[in-house]
This record gives structure tokens, C-alpha cells and sequence, in this order.
């Protein structure tokens, strides 16, 4: 388990400073790299750990050659963190079992599913009628891919996916719920991930769909008819309601929650735990989360909240009092 | 793919103005339909749409016969909506494949479990010893249905669906925490739904109860002992902790939570990403979410909600001052 | 389905005041015990309710002994949720299958991992290349142990685990989202119990750990890198983002969210549905969630607190004037 730094030029590029023939065996971050571990500096605000570091060599950008060859060996790349990610997949490709492209015999694929002969299908996954797995995608473990729903190229869905389950509609009827059955179906583009135990609804009458490039993260909800668009990541736990549209370029924080039949623009970011009961038409960074505090103090704080809207009334009233 | 518009009145009722030998293509929202489609107005407020629209055929309502017929053929039902839920249904019988009765090979339902012959159980299911699955319920692939745990008939269990799996109990002990053997089961009622990757506890001591026509979402959590009366509909992500008693004819947005061992009374409805933290005995729609806004101008809110008890007694000791 | 009391405090010690010859035919709360249960008495506030009870036997403190005395039989323990705990183990012990040590022949595991001879491997479950199952550890149904991932003694993964998806790491670039190959794992201490379709993601450069004894309830998301110490226990839908590192005997109610990158102290107790956005560095009970209320009430309350700021200011302005 090692890689020559000479090779890793070779690979990517960039500009070694130091002796090609040293053996990296294993990547690491600056503060718990090795005398053998390869590390990056991303961000010029911890050049203080760069100075401090053991590792054999550190990758960073052309503002930090200097500091980095005070030290020792360095990679100059334009982009030193997109480098790094490039590494990882170097490593990954030199180490990792030989990708089992096929089926695996556990998995249940439907005689009338279309499965590219380059994709990989995990063990104990279920691939249901009419659905399609494009050329270079990756289904992990035990995952769904539901019937008539389709997968693009280059893709990663890991375990417990769960990809085309009914979208949730009902229509009330005498206080009892009738099905809406759904009638349609997911589509997902190239390159996109799609975390563990993550759930995508089909469509009620139309597909849901997610655009390429997109990064969802385990436990994801998005409800039927959604459509996120290109390169949009959401982190875990995140949930999207029905029909809502959502640009591309967006981030989503982790348990941010979308409520349904919304808009929201592209380039828009959302913190973590926040509420989106709106539709956001522009580009903007938007947060709603109750801050955490002591509960002694939340308690207080949270009781007088109750009477906010009160509260406001009586300053108003005193404001009028003091005025004249 | 095709209905004529005759044989839909013929097996849902309905009054058709329009030519019955029409053939139907899909079922699409007034806005995309195409001169192939059927489609719905179940909401006054859409009337617009409804002129505009190149449906083949609308469903309304009596009031808005008139409107419809201004525009082509159109099917007049009491409830339009519901008629729509049922025209799903009907298209999903005509086309979908025959359902699969029975047990798929790949699924592991164990010599002492009870399944209906009438129940269809997917592809790489788990159902436990003493596990009953009732006439016409459905598990689509992926579920599990643990050791003693009771589905009702016609049912619905999504891919990934877990019940009875063990509630969350432990005694606390000299820092450790020790095992309380979960010795209950769950037990579904009738014509539920349950969607993709939710979970369902075993009770304690006695078992965990969803009554008939409850609808829950995706990636829900329902704890240990947690009982949800009739017609109770969740949507996704939402969590109820254990010991929770919930009331019929109740709803929950998504992302809602409940904390344990409360009441919650029949027709409450809980708006989205709002914490239950204490019960609640009376109808009635109730909300706590923070509202969204640009970051900065939450921040500024955000820091000034950590003082807000102190500003409430200033604006006292205002009031006492300017009183007299 | 019957234990004797003698045989009870046989196995479990405690003081039996009663006859050992009574039959006890289950365990229930003291409101709904029948005279063939076995009742407990943790909390002295609920002695009302032993009064009550219908019990044949009711576990109770030293304190209690003579209250339970002038009811019926008892068994008088030091901890005596402890001790119901304990009953809980012997009554599954007794009564449950004969717990199915070895690998169920649907599962699927690597001929390059581990698995001890006596643990237990259920249905469709799926153990990677490299991974380690220690001694007595028992994977329910349908769990994903991945390449490399390495769970100790004495572990409980319930239904739909995914321990070992990638973390979610990608370098921008460009406007679309390059990869970071997860290259760490996870790794499970010892007595550790992991809820139905909880998801742990392996580390980034090094692994993801969870130390001895931690309790995680169901549909929890685990980041990359996260370390969790011991006995901390989290109940369901709790998330945690990425490089966290959480202290011992911390407890996180349901739906609480962590933010990546910070540090928690031990002996930390986080409130439901509250997020944590900042270290915690010291021990306590801290909350942060937008309380509950009438929808029409939360909706004044909301929209003032938009303008939390500009009261705050207006409040200033105020004092000035009355000051002098």
C-alpha cells in the first residue's frame, strides 16, 4: 500500500519539489501526518500546522511554495484541495479489489430491466421492471431501484437506497385517505451520488428528477415530483416535500427541511436545521434555527417568545407615550 | 397506454359530456396536459388554468360544469379529487403489471410465520418467526417484518420498511447503560401505508399500535409503545418517541417530532419541522419553527433571541417609570 | 410463558417477600398489571399506582418495601429499573428462539472478512471484503457491514444498518463537485447497540469511531470522521455531521443535530429537535427549538420575532430618552 510521489505527478500533474522515489504510504492531514504520509494545505489560514507537520511531502497552491519548501518536500498545484480529491481517487484506483463490474448473483435484476454491461449492481440490490442503470453506475448493497426509473451514467447510490417508492398523495375522502396510485416514475442524470438509506419517490404523474452532478447524502427525503437541479449537494438528513423545484448550485445544511409545490433559485444556500416554508427566489445564503443555549436560559428566553408579538404592542404603546 | 373516456364513467360513475370513444394517453395537471390527456380541477381557484388548458378531458365539479364545458369535454363528479384518486387507481389495474401474489423466491419469511395467500411479499424480504401478514397487504422489496409483528390487510409496506425492531430502552447503571429486552410486537391495523425506509419499534412490554387507515411517510421513526389512532397521516422524516398516544384523524408535516409519553387528541394537526414537547389536548392546527431569512438578518435576530427575557424586564421596568 | 418468582431472584438475587411458587406469566406497568404479572416500581413519585396495581409482585427500592408490603408480594431491590432490566433478559432468555449463532445462509459475506464463530449473521445481511464481526455480536436482518469496517464484541446492528457508505467529501471545481475517495473506515467498539436503518459513514483519511458502550436508536446519520466516546446515547433521527468529536456520557435527544468540525464535552445532554452549532465545552443540559403553539399565535409571534433586532434597538432608544 504505497505510491511513489513520482507516480503521483506522473497521474496529475503538478510540480514536485523533492525526491520522486519516496514512498507515501498513506494519506493524512497535517496535524497527524507521518514521515510516509502525503498532506495538503487548502486553506493559507492554517500555515501554522504546514510548519509544524511530519509529513513526507504536502500538497499546496503557489502562494504557499515557499513556506511549504521550508519545511520540506511540497506538490504546487493551481488547486490544491481539488488535487488532493484527485489523489484519493488515485489511491482508491491503486488499492481498491478490482471494481466488480456485473451483477452480483444475489441481486434480484427483472428480466425486463436494461442494466449497462459496464455498471456494477451490489450484492442483495433489486432492479425492477422497465428500469435502466446507465454505463458506469455503481449500486452498492441492497439497493431499490424501483420499476420504470432510471439511472444515468457514472453514478454511486450506496446501500439502502431506495429509489421509485410511491410518492405520498391521498385524497381525503369522508375522514379516510383514497390512493392516488403514482404514475410516474424518477430519473436521475450522470454523476451523481446518492447516500445511504436515502429515499427518492416516483412522480405521481409525472418523474422525479434529479439533475447531473447532484450529491445527496444518507437519509435524504425528496417527495414525488421534486426536481433538483445541476450539481445542487444536500447533506444528510435533509428533506425536499412534493413538487418543489429547486435550482441549480445549491447547497442544503444538514436536517434542512423544504416544505412542497415551491421554488427555490439557483445558487441559493440553506443552513442546516432551517426551515424553507417559502420559495427563495434569489441567490443568497438563508438560515432559521432557534440558537442553543443553556436550557435554564432557553426556557426563560422561549417562554417570553410566546409573547412576542405582545411584547412588541407594549413597546409601540410606550413609544407613543414617550413621543410627545 | 390508453382508457376511453366510456369505460372510465362506466366504472367510476361520473357524467361525462363528450365523446366516449376518446382514448386517453395519461393523466396530467392542467397545465401540461396534452389534447391526449385526462385531467382534474379540484380547486375553484385554478379556473383559469382550466380555460387554458389542452386536456382532452376535465374532471370537475358540478359548479364548474359550465366553466368546462366552455372549453371541451369534461366529466362531472361530486368530488373531483377523489375522482382523480380513483381514476389512478383504475389506470395503474389496466396497466401496471399483474400483481405478483405470493412470495418472491428471494424473500426469507420464516417456516412459522403466517403470510395470506393473498399477500405479495417482494424480492429479498425478511418476514420473522410468528410474523402475520394479512389478505391483500403488500410488501415491496426490502422490508422487514420482525419476529411476532402483525400487518393488517391491504396494506402497503415500502422498500426498506422495518418493524419491530427493538425500542430504544436501557437502565441507566454505574455509567452503562443495560439492556431492557424490548418483549412487546407491533401491530398494524387495516389498509395502512408505510413508506420507504421507516421504522416501527416493538413495545416494551406490550405492543406498538398503528390503527386502521394510518398513512405514514418515508424515514419516519415510531417508538417503542407508540400508538397512532385511525386515519392519522404523516409525512416524511417525522419521529414520535416512545410511549406517545396519538389521536385519529390527526396530521403531521414533515420533519415534525414528538417527544415521548404524551397525548396528542384526535384531529390535531402539526405543522412541519415543529417539536411536540408537550401534549396537547384540543383539535386545532399548531406550529413552532423558526421562520427562515437571510443569514445575516437571522443572525442579528438570533443573537438578540438569546436576551430575551432580560428585554422583556427592561420593557417592565419602562412601563413601572413612565407609568404614574 | 411462565417464570417462576423463586426462580427470579435465583438468578438475579434481590429479597423476595411472597411466595417463590406464584407463576409469573409477564411483565407489565403497574397501571395495566393483571394478578399473574410482575410489576416495577422505579419512581417513588408513582405510589399511588402500586397502591393500585393489580400486581402478583411488584420490584421495588429499599424504601418502598413497606408500602409494597401492605399491597402484596415483592421483591426489594437496591436499583429497581436495574433489576426490571435484568428480568426483561432472563424472561428473553427463557422464552425467546434459541438465538441462531452463525451466518444465515441469504447472508452475504466476503470470504476476506471475519466473522467470530459465535456471532450472528441475520438474513440478507451483507459483510464486506476486510470487515470484522467480533464475539457474541448479533446483525439482525438486512444490515451492510462495508469493506474494512470493523464491529466489536457483543454488538447489536439492527435492521438496515449501512455502517461504511462513504462519507460525503467532494472538492469543488468549477461549479460541479470532484469526488474525495473515502479511504477510512469504521470501527464499533464493544456493546454497542445501532438502531434500525441507522447509517455510520466511513472516514475520509482515518476511521470513524464509536467507543464502548454507545447506544444509537434508529434512522441516526453518523458523518465521516465523527468519534463518538463512550456510552453516549442518542435517540432516533439524531444527526451528526462530519470531524465531530463527541465526549462520554453524553446524551442527544431525538432529532438533534450537530454540526461537523465542533467538539462536545463529556457529560453533555443535548434537548430534542435542538441544534448544535458551536462547541460545547462544557458539561450541561442545553436547547435550542422554537416552542410549540397555537398556529395562529405562532404566526404573530414569528413574524415579530423577524424584527427581534429592530425592537431590541427601538427598546435602547427608548431608555435613552427616559433615562435622564
Amino acid at each position: 500500500m504505497a505510491l511513489r510521489l513520482g507516480s503521483i505527478v506522473d497521474a496529475l500533474g503538478g510540480e514536485l519539489h523533492g525526491n520522486p522515489d519516496v514512498q507515501i504510504e498513506n494519506i493524512a492531514p497535517l496535524e497527524t501526518a507521518s514521515n510516509a504520509s502525503l498532506s495538503f494545505l487548502s486553506n493559507p489560514k492554517y500555515q501554522q500546522q504546514l510548519a509544524a507537520s511530519q509529513a513526507a511531502c504536502v500538497i499546496v497552491g503557489q502562494t504557499m511554495q515557499e513556506a511549504a519548501l521550508a519545511r520540506g518536500a511540497c506538490i504546487v498545484a493551481a488547486q490544491p484541495y481539488l488535487y488532493f480529491a484527485k489523489v484519493t481517487q488515485l489511491w482508491k484506483r491503486q488499492h481498491a479489489a478490482a471494481g466488480g463490474v456485473g451483477v452480483h448473483p444475489s441481486a434480484v435484476v427483472d428480466a425486463a430491466a436494461f442494466v449497462d454491461p459496464s455498471a456494477s449492481i451490489g450484492a442483495l440490490c433489486v432492479v425492477e421492471r422497465g428500469a435502466r442503470i446507465g454505463a458506469g453506475t455503481v449500486l452498492k448493497s441492497r439497493v431499490t431501484v424501483g420499476e420504470g426509473c432510471i439511472v444515468g451514467e457514472r453514478c454511486i447510490l450506496h446501500s439502502g437506497v431506495v429509489l421509485g417508492a410511491d410518492g405520498f398523495g391521498f385524497a381525503p375522502h369522508d375522514g379516510t385517505w383514497e390512493k392516488i396510485e403514482q404514475l410516474g416514475a424518477v430519473r436521475i442524470g450522470n454523476d451523481v451520488e446518492i447516500g445511504a438509506n436515502t429515499c427518492i419517490d416516483r412522480g405521481a404523474l409525472q418523474d422525479t428528477i434529479i439533475e447531473d452532478g447532484v450529491k445527496l447524502d444518507n437519509l435524504i427525503q425528496i417527495g414525488h415530483n421534486v426536481r433538483i437541479g445541476q450539481h445542487t449537494a444536500m447533506a444528510g438528513c435533509v428533506g425536499v416535500a412534493g413538487s418543489t423545484v429547486i435550482g441549480a448550485h445549491c447547497t442544503f445544511g444538514g436536517a434542512a427541511m423544504v416544505l412542497g409545490h415551491l421554488t427555490i433559485a439557483d445558487h441559493v444556500h440553506i443552513s442546516s436545521a432551517s426551515m424553507v416554508s417559502r420559495s427563495i427566489r434569489r441567490p443568497g445564503h438563508y438560515t432559521g434555527f432557534f440558537p442553543i443555549d443553556d436550557n435554564a436560559v432557553w426556557e426563560k428566553n422561549a417562554a417570553t417568545l410566546k409573547q412576542l408579538y405582545s411584547l412588541r404592542e407594549r413597546l409601540k404603546a410606550l413609544e407613543k407615550k414617550i413621543k410627545p
